[in-house]
């Protein structure tokens, strides 16, 4: 039984824009060595979800339009202005960028991460299954971590 | 430590129906010997998600409704028409049956599967909870995987 | 390798309430000895939910103002009052109170429960990142499962 750990970096284009990280999860999965378990993909951000979907850009840019209306940007701008909690000055600076609509995206978008089971060396993909990495703030470097653990 | 994996197919009726799957889920427990660890749901389709609620018809006719009044039909039929990837026939075919508006509604459900703990030989369901398999897109052949590791 | 499971009881203050249960999650990789592996943190409630996200007050209240406009009340009164499944006299007393609109929210939040890396002894939270319990349901006793798995 092993347990692989890695990292890695990405910078994000913001806008709920979506990167196809599947080609780099499967690269770790190859690197550890482990033909059956299970591979933890893991946002370690607030406002970043990792999602295992259809990776095909009219279904992103209409699942980006359906979630801007489904949380709409005037109910948070006068709590940007003012945060209760995390007050340290990198935080109030994030959330003057409207961050708490980042946040409930994500809420509904559902956990930071995802398990997925690896067999025969390989992710248990469904045919249009991809791995995708949301951004759901503005632009910046954002990091996924990957965890895979099995025999 | 062991790693346990199986496969099940079933037919799904179409039009956001939900099926049962618990007493499958709890079969492959069993079968694998383990009782402790992690059991691993996985629907390896991009329109049908495990998830872990309550059977309750009423509830999950609700469920429905709200669903598709979330996720709206007239704003995907356009781009139903021309896919911006994955141009294989059979996605061609797919798209044009409303497919991303079945990937929209999966998005809003989170990942496409669940993790359980398993404890004594059975999955920690609590009393109302049972594993349910949903399918977004119309009719057909689906399958789901299952996975336990642990001692 | 070893698995390590807990259990953790609390009383919720209903309404969309959240309970930041980190340091007991933290608490509990801890006791469990384990370095490197997979903490999953489960709510065995099918309204209550585990999900990692931001602790900050003003972001939680707006994400409870978003939920109950995304589910509202009114389409729900009418199914409470006569349960389709799950007749036991504890359940129709649960359908009575608006239980199918917190059963539909907690559809929307994703899973019951969360899977997070371990690595060096501490969950791999990101800066912001904390595990929060979310009742969905009135007031009540709850209880949530912990379990590290790994070396």
């Amino acid at each position: 039984v092993k347990t692989f750990q890695a990292e890695h970096k990405l910078r994000t284009a913001g806008g709920l824009t979506v990167t196809d990280i599947t080609e780099d999860v499967q690269e770790a999965v190859r690197r550890s060595g482990i033909t059956d378990g299970i591979c933890s993909v893991y946002s370690a951000h607030t406002t970043c979800s990792v999602r295992v979907n259809e990776w095909e850009r009219g279904f992103l840019e209409d699942f980006a339009v359906l979630l801007k209306r489904l949380v709409p940007t005037e109910r948070y701008s006068a709590h940007d202005e003012r945060p209760t909690e995390n007050t340290a000055p990198e935080h109030a600076q994030r959330v003057g960028i409207g961050n708490r609509r980042a946040l409930c995206m994500s809420m509904l978008l559902g956990p930071p991460g995802e398990s997925i089971p690896v067999r025969d060396g390989e992710l248990s993909l469904g045919t249009w299954q991809r791995v995708l990495f949301l951004e759901l703030d503005p632009e910046r470097d954002g990091h996924w971590l990957v965890q895979v653990d099995g025999v």
